[in-house]
């Protein structure tokens, strides 16, 4: 029989790779209160350094899946897919995609999270539409997901329980940055949710988690493997995150944004993404533009998508007629130093200022506030005169701009000519 | 303020070495229980993999001092030398040393631990000598070093309590054979204990805790370090333990090769190591051969160590006179597969083998036998007949027997030349 300190002993002299026996052993014992939490910390510091192998990976991230109970959406009459973003600034795609795609001919059962950090979390974007709540049972989200075709709900506690507990864990032991255990995180959630196809959006960039393209393509690479290997076709974006993806970060000026996106008023950046998602979704469902109703340019500019949008919010309880709450206080900020075009634009700085302004929480028992965030009055590619705010910054607490400012210094470069344009879609990973 | 994600951060990533003002921080919040147990773990394994340098294990080092007291010896008319063993099988030395030094003219305050795997504990060997206890106040302990100029006590619970915690931890989390973490754990203890020198013996070789001889001399090397670093005179054997010390393995087995010893009847490799150790530990007090009183062959010669051994079993309660209990049961085994010399006799498995008889305890909290052991009928170097038994296990349960038989297993070689002679001493580290 195992015991903890031996497996740990292995994966911390790379001896070889831990067996599959061995691996649901550990997850047991863990569950069981026999593996305790500083056992399991040093063996996530000794994964974090060491790595896991593709077999490894597997059974660990098989046995986050079977710590609980996987959804049967064998059901519905069309095919699921879903999407999974990393987490960007300004990333309202989720809430675009989801009704698109739905009003495309497939079902997407997206089972999402809360933000932490400087990205915001689509749960607390949707939470501020008046009466809109994130919690469905199985029931409920069958029954949304049948009505609306898509669904956006928290993912319920009976769902890869094994990674709540162990997510909890990496957060406090500095362990959270790692390729295999951000995989294994990510996809045990996903395959449990019971999607038949799935398309990763991977950021890259400064605002993103994985700032390295490199890096962010090998954890494409193992997700998609994952996927694969668990039954759910797979593939994965690699997407640029340098600066905010459309013009709004923050959880209600999102919405506005994205709910004009889905009205045909969307920004470029936030389309072009949008879109290249919809098509590698929609093709992964075997749905073909030439389908009727299969073209999601077509499914915006009829109305179609927006219409799906309205039923999804309807179907958890959300007014999508009710007026959006607005911040108390806005105000200018990040005056440009010159004259010229904007070349930068620094999401991760505009991320924290919204982050600071009450979008975001820094512990995850922290309440967010709707209302603020930040509107780029101008991005990269823009022109700008002297002394032009770039950003304006909305917020409900005064005492919180001054931090919010002092997150944007440095975050803005203007130059003398147009940046060159920089690809958004960077890479694509899986058949 | 440093926090604990940041500083696992910085050790997991090898960023650059901790401050010593993060160390002082994170022993201050472990001890507040600020710093979780689940965090140290995680920090620990990071540092098992990729090390401390010298000032921050400096650091780390005096951290575990200041968690408690440092005893005064200085009252003492008599210069203050100790002796510290990394264990090994058969390793009595203490019980020799101790006493021998001390009737040549130094203090001894040698203050020691419990056995824990194969390899015994000097307390309890010598807590097999009816009537003595291990336990002393610091007052106690003071007055036995002043009467008898030796103790061999348990460290008390005043002494680097941050080491006893710290060792638990590292004991259930896989990161217990790290040099820097065994070289901090060893010289805290000792550098509390306020001996003005200290002789370390390293053990290298099949029956030791660090069995490669290059990583016993970097161990050697770093505790040698610490010692200077904290105003203690400090130097180190590196010594051979691929066979047991002298033929006996077991606590009152034990105690009577060491009062043998004493009585000028001590096996020759016994004597070798404990010469050699004298040696250093009075020089590094002022004490030369020369002066009256300093020679320790004389000390043994003339009785005058077994004295001071009697001195000191008598100031801890211990009858020095009273007949040492002895096994109810006692096999012979391992015999001889041909005639000739033996080559080999594994210094693990003959641990393993009294381990398993109950010489030894798998769990802190165990129980050990005074009885059980292993006596070595023949070592390297005698000659066989086929069929000799090489070994006489003692113990008092029959069902231990077995086990300890299968240990020996593969123990024994014997050729058909004398081995070549093996040195003892291998190495020298410090001034």
């Amino acid at each position: 029989m195992p015991d903890a300190v031996s497996l740990i002993h292995v994966k911390r002299d790379n001896a070889r790779p831990l067996t599959a026996a061995e691996i649901r052993w550990l997850f047991t014992a863990y569950a069981a209160g026999e593996v305790a939490d500083e056992q399991l910390a040093a063996l996530l510091m000794a994964v974090y350094l060491n790595g896991l192998d593709g077999a490894e990976l597997r059974a660990w991230t098989g046995e986050m899946i079977a710590s609980g109970e996987r959804l049967d959406l064998s059901g519905l009459d069309r095919p699921t897919v879903d999407k999974h973003s990393t987490g960007g600034v300004g990333d309202k795609v989720s809430l675009v995609l989801a009704p698109l795609v739905a009003s495309c001919g497939a079902a997407v059962p997206m089972l999402s999270g809360r933000g932490l950090g400087h990205t915001g979390g689509t749960l607390d974007k949707l939470e501020s539409i008046p009466g809109w709540r994130a919690s469905l049972s199985n029931d409920e989200l069958l029954a949304a997901l049948a009505s609306a075709g898509a669904v956006i709900a928290a993912a319920g506690a009976g769902l890869a329980p094994a990674d709540r507990r162990l997510y909890a864990l990496r957060d406090v032991t500095g362990t959270v940055e790692s390729i295999p255990l951000i995989a294994s995180s990510i996809m045990a959630k996903k395959i449990a949710e019971g999607t038949g196809a799935l398309v990763l959006d991977v950021k890259t960039g400064a605002g993103a988690f994985m700032a390295e393209r490199e890096r962010a393509v090998q954890l494409a690479e193992t997700m998609v493997a994952l996927g694969e290997e668990h039954g759910v076709r797979t593939r994965a974006l690699v997407t640029a995150m340098d600066t905010p993806l459309g013009r709004a970060a923050g959880n209600a000026l999102e919405v506005a944004e994205a709910v004009a996106a889905l009205s045909g008023q969307g920004p470029a950046d936030l389309m072009e993404v949008t879109y290249a998602l919809a098509g590698h979704m929609l093709e992964l469902a075997g749905i073909s533009p030439d389908d009727p109703g299969g073209d999601p340019r077509e499914a915006i500019a009829s109305g179609r998508a927006l219409d799906a949008y309205r039923r999804m919010i309807k179907a958890q309880g959300g007014d999508p007629d009710a007026p959006l709450p607005v911040a108390a206080l806005r105000r200018e900020a990040l005056p440009a130093p010159a004259s010229g075009w904007v070349t930068r634009l620094d999401a991760r700085a505009v991320g924290v200022a919204a982050w600071r302004l009450g979008a975001g929480r820094a512990r995850k028992e922290d309440p967010v506030s709707h209302t603020a965030g930040v509107l780029c009055l101008a991005k990269p590619g823009d022109y700008v005169r002297q002394g032009d705010p770039v950003v304006e910054l909305h917020g409900d607490d005064p005492a919180r701009f001054g931090p919010a400012v002092a997150a944007l210094d440095g975050a803005l470069a203007v130059g003398g000519s147009p940046p060159a344009a920089a690809p958004l879609i960077l890479d694509q990973v899986g058949a």
